[in-house]
This record gives structure tokens, sequence and C-alpha cells, in this order.
């Protein structure tokens, strides 16, 4: 297909979205929870055959030579299926936000302002390899009374056709409407191109996956996006951090698990924190591998030297920088030149200085006294989330449910005009 | 200058402009207000050098040839001008919005989560003609915490180079860093193009003028874009409409002030509406144009043909389209087809009718039994407003102090590591 041909199917498809998001905008909140009941019931009974589409992309997988950790992203056991239709079960029974009252105020004319949270309309949602998230991110759709337009991987291209046919039928038997949820069934990049430049169609283009695949949604897109960069986070031992809590923290921060987005990358340690040779060694026993600069090799024979590019690096493995600062300022400072605003912590007992860290470091989430890796829509309470956000409007750091609604004001009057 | 040129210029102004965002981001609420009554001041100190500087843009544009419309939104008088400081006085007056919880929990790891707003961080603001938009957006920028880059219109260069002086005067009269507003002083168009390419320096772009400077925003904005487009705004009589309501709802709608966005462009007739030929005689009674088609024109013979197009039409005059329709249904699907989601009403005594019609348009503001001309940021009680969003995130409708504000996640804890 052309781009053209491209353009025109995405014409086709973002309309048949639109059409479904009105019916989603206005069906009850029981309907769209029984809707994912009946999705994760039909995932449950066609798991024979998602798993069997799944071994078919594995064989192609390996065939295509791709490595254990991509691969074991890509597969698919009975156990993990089941957590999907567990997940989809989740999010259904998760609180309602559509039309939830942000607030509501009466003109001194008599007027009747209320603002009401709505769907956001059409979401476009483009993934890599984990099949899950066609179950995931389409439950999630649904629930805030969105419809989705979804593309994911070329690896996992069976699983998701697989998974996808068993959402849409579950929806389809508790009544929802077909094209609430719409899979590309393609693996042709072109596709993608239609849904960046669908302005008017796709309402919010939310990319999930690596950061090849972030930045080319943030360049071409002509539609808004709610992205998620990298997670370059710092954890700062202040002056005033006890050290058994700065211990505890550095390695929960950095090492609980070094693959997620809430990982610490970078320590700052105080030149005036008391024991930063205990932290630096509970680390690299612990199996962390730290880069420093001279003085902080002084400490410990085993650290590394660190390069310039290491501040700006997210390494999601066993590996930290670690650097002396003298003071918050300069804490916040590196935190400001070299952070991604995602998720950045102090460690202190010292009240003032905690508050200053968290009212001044510009970060999605900034945290006192707890590990970075708490950065998650879970851990906050909020459910199941479509990404950490990591821009500055709409929405910042988990976005779950809510993050995917927005507002209009409904003007209640009795015959006003306006003099 | 180059484009390569206008880029440095973009990097050394956009950082300039953060450095200056951040530190109006902790700038008590009382020294942001104390900055721009001191702005007020110098305006009115300046005010002979302010007129002068209007005087040689007027005399320019006159020159030119400009128009008697175009030619009074450039004018500026004593009185204009006196306006013009008193609104930066207004948004001194305005509550807050920064540093104000959105909501609070407590996770059962006694994790504490607080989300709080803060400034968006850097605004390019692009405006046209009227020079009072320098005075007006940078005082509502420096009141939400935020930065500005300003870029006016080239036929309003003098005014807006004399304004500006003043209001910055003021600002760092009052501690205010210099920074916080900037002007750019230039009529290349390739500036805004540096602008709009600006990710990472600038945060938001907001234009302000009319349909080609939006649409050259929206079609080239690497920055998320804030924009309001047409005011393609209907009122609905419904079957159960009160004849007289409607009536005086149908003129203020339409002709109260005829340029504005909230003005009414299409009046849609339930065919069960009792009294149609009273209100259409009002209208034209009251010097409007009524565009219809056979239906319409039998009720009154004044009407005027109506064509396709009127129905996609934002007049901004004393013109109006006129269709019939039959029920609540036909009018939804006539406003979701033609309207542009800013401003839409119905006129009905029956509740249910209303009820529908306020969750099913999916406008940024719906209103029933009241005139849409009261779509304004003033009549919805939210102080001055930098504008009437018609896009679907961030915020929606009239657009003030909080529009112009994002929030953070503060986390408190004691130590707690993630499990």
């Amino acid at each position: 297909m052309t781009d053209r041909d491209w353009q025109q199917w995405m014409i086709a498809a973002g309309t048949r979205a639109r059409a479904a998001a009105r019916i989603l905008a206005r069906t009850p909140a029981e309907a769209r929870r029984a809707g994912l009941r009946a999705a994760a019931a039909a995932i449950r009974d066609r798991a024979d055959a998602i798993l069997a589409a799944n071994a078919a992309d594995i064989a192609r997988a390996e065939a295509a030579g791709l490595s254990g950790a991509m691969l074991d992203r890509l597969r698919l056991d009975p156990a993990r299926l089941e957590g999907v239709a567990a997940g989809v079960e989740a999010v259904a029974g998760l609180d309602d936000p559509v039309g939830s009252v942000i607030d509501r105020r009466e003109r001194p004319n008599g007027l009747d302002l209320t603002r009401v949270r709505v769907p956001v309309g059409v979401l476009g949602i483009i993934f890599e390899s984990r099949p899950n998230v066609t179950a995931d991110a389409g439950a999630l759709a649904v629930m805030s009374g969105n419809a989705a337009i979804l593309r994911g991987g070329s690896e996992a291209v069976e699983t998701n056709r697989a998974l996808y046919a068993a959402l849409v039928a579950g929806l389809v038997d508790a009544g929802l409407p077909a094209d609430a949820v719409q899979l590309v069934e393609t693996t042709d990049r072109a596709a993608v191109g239609a849904m960046l430049a669908a302005a008017g169609l796709i309402d919010l283009i939310i990319p999930r996956g690596g950061k090849s695949l972030v930045a080319r949604v943030q360049a071409e897109a002509r539609v808004p996006v709610l992205a998620h960069l990298d997670g370059l986070n710092h954890t700062y031992l202040h002056a005033a951090a006890d050290p058994a809590k700065a211990e505890a923290l550095a390695i929960n921060a950095k090492l609980r698990r070094t693959g997620v987005c809430g990982a610490t990358e970078t320590l700052l340690i105080d030149r005036a924190f008391p024991e930063p040779g205990r932290v630096l060694a509970a680390l690299v026993d612990a199996g962390c591998e730290i880069r420093g600069d001279a003085e902080v090799q002084a400490l410990d024979p085993r650290v590394v030297a660190v390069e310039d590019a290491d501040w700006d690096t997210e390494y999601l493995d066993a590996v930290l920088s670690v650097g002396f600062v003298d003071g918050l300022d300069q804490a916040i400072a590196h935190v400001e030149r070299h952070g991604s605003h995602h998720t950045d912590a102090i460690v202190t007992e010292d009240t003032a200085a905690a508050e200053r860290f968290l009212a001044e470091v510009d970060s999605a989430i900034v945290m006192w006294n707890a590990s970075t890796q708490f950065a998650d829509g879970g851990e906050f309470g909020l459910g199941a989330e479509i990404g950490i956000a990591t821009g500055r409007l709409h929405a910042r750091g988990p976005v779950a449910l809510e993050g995917l609604t927005t507002y209009k004001w409904q003007v209640r009057g009795t015959g006003q005009t306006r003099p």
C-alpha cells in the first residue's frame, strides 16, 4: 500500500473509531465493566488459539535470531495469559472517571457551571513486542470511555491478532461496539506514519516502547502525544540522611529491578553525608558496578572511572553513576541538568531540605525518603497504568484512567442573555 | 538572519527563559502580585511614550492602507491604555493556582502522595495586531509562575516594544527576573518558525489570532499547542423551548456582538417548536441576515437561500444559517458534523432533553437555556483568559491561570523500599 492508501485506510478506521467513541462516551460504567469481564472470559476461552498463535510468533522470532530478553518479552504461557485476563478484569473493577465532577460554581447571574470529566475520544496506541499491551491498553481505553486504534510490534503479529479477536468478541458479546478497539493488522511501518498524521481522527497518540519508537513518534506526530521518555532518575543522599535508610534506599532504588523506568541511574552523595563508603560497598557487594571520579574511586577500589556521557545515560542495568555534590543547590542543579524529569528522590532527615527538593526539582515525581522504584501507577493506587508521562501537559507521572479523560463545561441556565 | 541564526537565537532566549521560569516557579504569590502591580504603574508612568509609539504604528498602518477595523484594533488612546494597566492589576488580584493541592492520598505502606499544581514552564505566545496582548499575556504568564516569550504582530511593533519595556521595568523594579517575559522584537516570520520548532525550550505555544495564524501554528509546531480554532456555535430551539426565551436567546446569542468567538452562527429549529416565524422575524427586524432553505424561506420572505458551505461558515457578522431538524438526535448529529466543538446550546423546558444534549454534544462548552455569548473566562468567573481552547487535551474552553499550570507528584516517605 502507498502512503496515500494508508491515509485512506486511516480516514476509514478513524471514522469508525469516532462513531464507536461517541457510543462509548455515553455507555454507563456497568456496561463498560461487563464488556471487559466478557473480554477476559473470551481470552480464557480462547487460550489454546492464543498460545498457538504465540508459538508461531516465537518460532518466527527464533528463526530470525531474536535474543533471550526480547524473546522472553514476546512469550506467553498459560500463567502469563491468565495474568492478561486477570489484568482486564482488574481494569473492569477500577473507579469510573467518566462523568465525575471536577468543580461546580454558580455565577451571580444564576448560571450553574459544572466541569465534568469526559473521555478524550480516540486513542492511538503504538507499542512494541509485549503482546499483553493489546489487552491492557484496549481495556484501559474502553474503561475510560475511549475508542482505541492499536498498532503492535511486528514480532507479535499473530499473538496480537488472536488476543485482539478474543477481546473484541467479548466486548461485542456484551453489547459494546465492535469498533471500540481496532487493531492495525499489518507490519508495514507506513501505517504508523498514517496514525501519526491523523489530526482530527486520533485525539491522542500513546507510544509504549523503547527510545527509538518514542523519538520517532515525537518527531513525526501531528497529533498530541502522551510520551514516556527515559527515566534518568537520581537519588540524592543529603548531609542529614540517615545512613541505614540511605543504604537501603540506594540498593532498592538501583537494584530491585534494573530494567524498569523507575530505577535510579545516578546516586548523588553530599560531601557532608557521613558514610559514603558504607553505601558504595553495599552496592558493589550486591553486584552493582559503580562509576565515579577519583574522589569516589578513593572510597572503594572496585569503582570504575566515570565518563562525561555516563551522567546522561539510562543504564537499565546493574550500573550506577556516583558523584559528590556540595549541598542541596548543587544536587538540584545536577538533577535539572542531567535528569529526564521522571522521578528523583532525596534522602534526608532534614524536613526543610526535603521540602525544598520537593518544591524545586522539576520532575513528574519527586520523592523524599522513598525508593524511586515506587514510580508506578499500581503503587500510587491508580490501578493499571498506560504509561508514565514525562511531558509537562495534560498528565504527568503515572497515567491511568483519569489521564485518559478530559473535561467539558456544562452551563445550566434559565434563559440568561449576556448584557 | 538565516533559519540557523534564528535557531541559535531561540536556544539563547529559551535558556534565559528557563532560568527565569525556575525562579518564578518558586517566587511567592505576593512577589508575583507586586511585580504585576509595579508593571501596571510603569505602564501608567510611560503612557506618553507608549501612545507616541502607537501613533507611529498607526501612521505606518495608514500609509500601508490598513482598513478601519484592523486600524481600530491597533489603536491605543489614554482610556484604552488605562484599561491595559487596570487589566494587569486585575490579574495580580486573581487566586494563585501555584502550589494548590489537587489531591492527596496515603498508601497502605505509609507513603504520602500529593498532586500539587506547578507552572507549565516556558510559554510561547504568538499574537496579532492587538497590542494589549503584550501586557495581558505577559501578566497571565507571570501570575501563573511561567516565563513567556512573546511574539506580536508586525503592525504593532513599536507599541509592543514600548508596552513591553514598561512591563519588564515594573517586574524588575519589584525584584522579578528580567527574562520572565521576553519580546521577540522582529517582524521576521522566521522567528515564529524557530519558536514552533523549540521543543524542550518552549513547553507550550499559545497562538492568539486569526485562522491563518492558528492553522500555521498547528501545522508546524513541534511543541504542544493550546489552540483556539473557530467558534462555529449552534443554538438549538427544542420542541419544548419556551418561545419568549427562544427569541431572546437567539437574538442575544447571534447579535450581542457578532465578532466574538462565542457568537452563534447556526440556529437549529425543531419542526415541533411552536413559533419559528416569531423568532425569525425578530432576528430579521434586529438587522440579521437569515440564510435558509425553502422551508425556512416560506416563513419569512426576507430569508436568503442557504448554500452547503454556510453550515460550515463562521460568519462573525450579522448573518445566521437557520435549519429545521426533527428532534434531538438530528440536532446533535448536525452539531457534531458541522460544529467546531467550541460552544453549543439547547433551549428547552424539557430537563431530560437538556441533559441528553449536555451529555452527548462533544463541545468544550455545552449550554442549556443560556446565550452562547457567555463563552468567556470572565463570565465563567475565572478572571482574565488567555484564550478559549477548542482542542481536547490539558485544558478545554476558557483558559485562565489554572490552564497555564500542570502538576507534579510529591511522595513523602520514611525510608520505604519497594518489595
